[in-house]
């Protein structure tokens, strides 16, 4: 089995990216570091429902308590970054003329790696495909924020 | 063993953020699948340092031809892109009071996937910690993109 | 009674976030001093609605005559930049899933303050609150432009 | 005495545009609702120079706890996107060739308004005079961002 | 008849801007050139409106093939970054509640100039009117970007 | 002679564009029809330098009165976002690794075509080179924005 850093964006990546076998390996590890965690997948043309997919996942999954405002907004505003991250700058999908097809991971945890902080962070990653709305005509993208919550 | 879909993307980021003895099995995977391959690091509070670093680094590997400006320019804004990814919407590092250490990969060659695309790409990924000029005081961030050369 | 500095921007703010009594003291106070003024509501999801509300009600209340390509062209920009203030950035609503609830005012006079100025200016605020489709998941925010006419 | 509605980003915008006696009443009220207080002064072309001494500033008063890398980059992020809106849009100042002389206030507690989250959030509020480096070639400008800390 | 200097972006905006007599000169000049030449016209307010109709005019008119990725995606960008111009930043029509009515020319062949570039560019032009959606409330944009195909 | 329609876009990408003989012509016919004309050079790795040379260059010339700060403010914004049209968005030149060689007109008078507005309307438009600071790595680029002052 490969090493994984107990880092909340190293794990989010990595999470993001596996497939099959190696995916319940890490979730085992993200579990076992004390992570909660939530995962989806979402194809659309609209950057609104890609932000409502991970919310309503991330309540879902208990991420965040659903009358909780402080971490609805952590939460949001994570999402908003990590999408401008997949977007590379300005958010666009439909608008723009592309759709996406995505696969999207929440952890909430420790910072890990270097960090001696004790409190609680939010990590979103996006993770998949940008393109034309022509079959096979997309390429990768990724997006990833971290945040305090 | 992971599995390692061949997509530039996938590749990039495995790459990216692979360490050590898995960093070894990555490479020769990407080898044998005939990309060409930079890697290198940085540590800056400039946007333009992080450019050139990744410019000079791919034109000594060979992953363009020095005097070839149509490729040197599909890198260009391939890092460009990136670097949007890495801070998520507008660039700012030093200018934004903040400091980046950095690892980056460059590849080149096909796009992967389920991509019928006969022709060759490029990619680009850049992931490390981005924050305040206190130690400690940073979280992770990746950036990726991926154009046609 | 509060003293008010005579600047077109401190006065749109001061009418922006006042109530009841203390308006109608900044309102004589904004009139003695020669301005137009426009002030309205909306909640809206959409950045047209804004925008075409505004307009709206600055003709209506002859903030620039209706006719007046010059004039209208100087308020479309200055509420364009003062939407970009109220969104922080890049400018999404309903298409980044998020509702506001606003107060506009719209002034038209001196700039002010130490300007020796003697030409008219307009100015456009926006205040109120933004958030979450979901009741109590929203905070305030302002946006303030101010440009030649 | 004008009437204050207790909302985080009420009484910020209020202090930050008070000036003598109404600055003391603002102050007495906000200290009274239980929030932490931080003001400030800057004149300056860098953006960078506007983030150090709000955060200084907010260190000094206790705003946050200098070892807390979690309250630093709530405090970051919230003057970051302060200045977004303070410079409506993409930021830049010397580099745009303009220069501000701005006042700083930084609040720290409940979000108030209708809210009934009952955490703490920290208010960043920027206003004062962007323009050319000629003198009176300038006009007022805000910016304001709330966020989860 | 005018000097027409050898260049992508000069012989692009010399194309758009010109009218009856003097667009058959400039297009005898640019076809003697060796280019693949696509014109067309579009009045809309909606973004993904004008990155569709110059897609499927450049296809029509076989500036790229249509079943090469690689190609579609050099000219999507440099659609996209045509419009960036044309806006003059963040890309917005009707939701920023103005309309357009323009022409577009894309070219593919040589940079030209002082290029010894021996490969293949393509370029989009965008030149009209935008503005408020009442008649005669309205201005002259270009928009213009070069890339590698 | 080629026909020139009398809009102030058209004439502002006509001048940038032409060369010598034809240069004269133009300007003949831009002053024919009332317009105040300056115009310049520059190559610089700086926005400010641009903006700086800009202004400096129409304050020489007459296009606005030195201590008339409204026009300079029309004149100022309309800069920027000329840039941003050079640009293609996120305006950056030195800092993203890139230098330019430009041309630039201002022109200030009537806004023609098809506009019965009556007042006057500044126009600055810029057309060069944009690339790595390498010896013919470089494409072209404008940039036009029209502003009322």
């Amino acid at each position: 089995m490969i090493f994984i850093p107990a880092k909340i964006g190293y794990l989010t990546i990595s999470l993001l990216i596996s497939e099959e076998e190696e995916e319940k390996n890490i979730l085992k590890k993200i579990k076992s570091l004390g992570y909660k965690i939530c995962q989806g997948k979402i194809g659309t043309m609209e950057s609104k429902a890609i932000i409502a997919s991970i919310e309503t996942a991330a309540k879902r999954e208990g991420i965040f308590s659903a009358g909780c405002y402080r971490e609805e907004h952590a939460l949001y505003h994570t999402i908003l970054n990590a999408l401008r991250g997949l977007c590379r700058g300005e958010i666009g999908i439909g608008n723009f003329l592309r759709t996406i097809g995505i696969k999207f991971v929440v952890l909430r945890g420790p910072l890990g790696g270097t960090s001696t902080d004790s409190g609680e962070w939010i990590s979103v990653g996006i993770y998949g495909t940008i393109g034309a709305p022509i079959k096979g005509f997309e390429h990768e993208a990724i997006g990833l924020e971290i945040n305090n919550i």
